[in-house]
């Protein structure tokens, strides 16, 4: 697949061996995770925001309550900064110093365009589900009209963005790799585990093959 | 434990009951993770930048190398906001609308102050490394007055800070819960693996205990 353009503010500078710029290693990352931060500024403060999104091809969707602050905000077609992340493990050096975080993150710059019309829009929410759960989009009641009003939906192209990745183990100073210091890396890992049905169930289907092959 | 005082910035508004001041909870959320997302603004755009932290009583410590952009940047004693969260499951209601996940999130917003007194940093260090692997800090090398001077350590005071905590089932349409839809709760988990030793080790002591028995 092809590559993003880096930019001045996307190239990775300090360790540029972390940088990567193609769109496989960018669109794996944001496929397997479903929780980006969401970065603005509103009265001169940054806000940092967790929040859901979904990808379709370059355009990245968020959404919320068109109540919220960070949607009514971001409408205004405002300076975004988009960041998803994933932890892979401790980097457990033999010197504090270079100790470090086995990690793979995406960043995304930009000004997110608000979806207005009611196909495209429900088309988001569609993406957005089927992000988050595969599958489970044409389970579901779909949102009617007055779910899609109160539904705010913005669309972030993907353009200036770059990813970053650490892997591996500890890089230590020469000298310190004869200490007697255990070194390496401890791995952590994001797990499903049995899913809960709703306590106040009425009917009681059974657990939907989608949900128990879940996997991210 | 005493309450951190809501802000008109910090206080949450459309799902009030959601939010949590007190220093127990932000503790809590704080202690259990060691990666947050740092948001700055340079040059009209925000950033939003994954790194990891240490916390002691009301300051949290953020570090990293003296040539880095964002700790440039944040030493000049600009707004920060710095977000930690736990995602703790995925929320499937019986309508698209009513998804959610379940979550617990700080965001706290300040003024970040560098840290130079020398014997400061160093203790910042340690806490730091102390958060993310308890026991580990007298285990291995410690900082040499070179890889202090390229460290930059910053201290954020907790002042004005809040919590955000969603938890159990879906909250679904009262019309929706005959619906034939499998509906509760996909807990998610993070979990620590087998710890893997560096290949290039020249000493093999064995893991230590502190390892063993990790968790978050």
């Amino acid at each position: 697949m092809s590559q993003f353009q880096p930019t001045d503010r996307t190239q990775v500078k300090r360790l540029p061996k972390r940088g990567h710029y193609d769109r496989e290693t960018v669109y794996k990352i944001l496929d397997t995770a479903f929780v980006c931060h969401v970065g603005f500024n509103a009265d001169g403060q940054p806000f940092v925001i967790p929040t859901n999104y979904g990808r379709s091809r370059d355009t990245l969707y968020l959404h919320g309550s068109a109540a919220s602050r960070m949607l009514k905000t971001l409408s205004e077609g405002i300076p975004v900064c988009v960041t998803v992340t994933h932890v892979d493990g401790l980097v457990l050096a033999r010197s504090a110093f270079h100790h470090s975080v086995n990690y793979r993150s995406v960043v995304i710059l930009g000004i997110a365009r608000l979806v207005e019309g009611p196909a495209e829009k429900m088309e988001a929410l569609r993406i957005f589900t089927e992000h988050v759960v595969k599958g489970r989009w044409d389970d579901v009641r779909q949102p009617t009209e007055q779910e899609l009003k109160a539904t705010t939906v913005l669309a972030l192209p993907l353009e200036e963005v770059s990813a970053k990745v650490r892997t591996g183990g500890p890089v230590d100073d020469e000298a310190d790799y004869a200490l007697p210091v255990w070194a390496g890396v401890l791995p952590l890992e994001t797990v499903v585990k049995e899913p809960v049905p709703d306590v106040q169930r009425k009917a009681d289907p059974p657990v939907p093959e989608y949900l128990k092959n879940y996997s991210r």
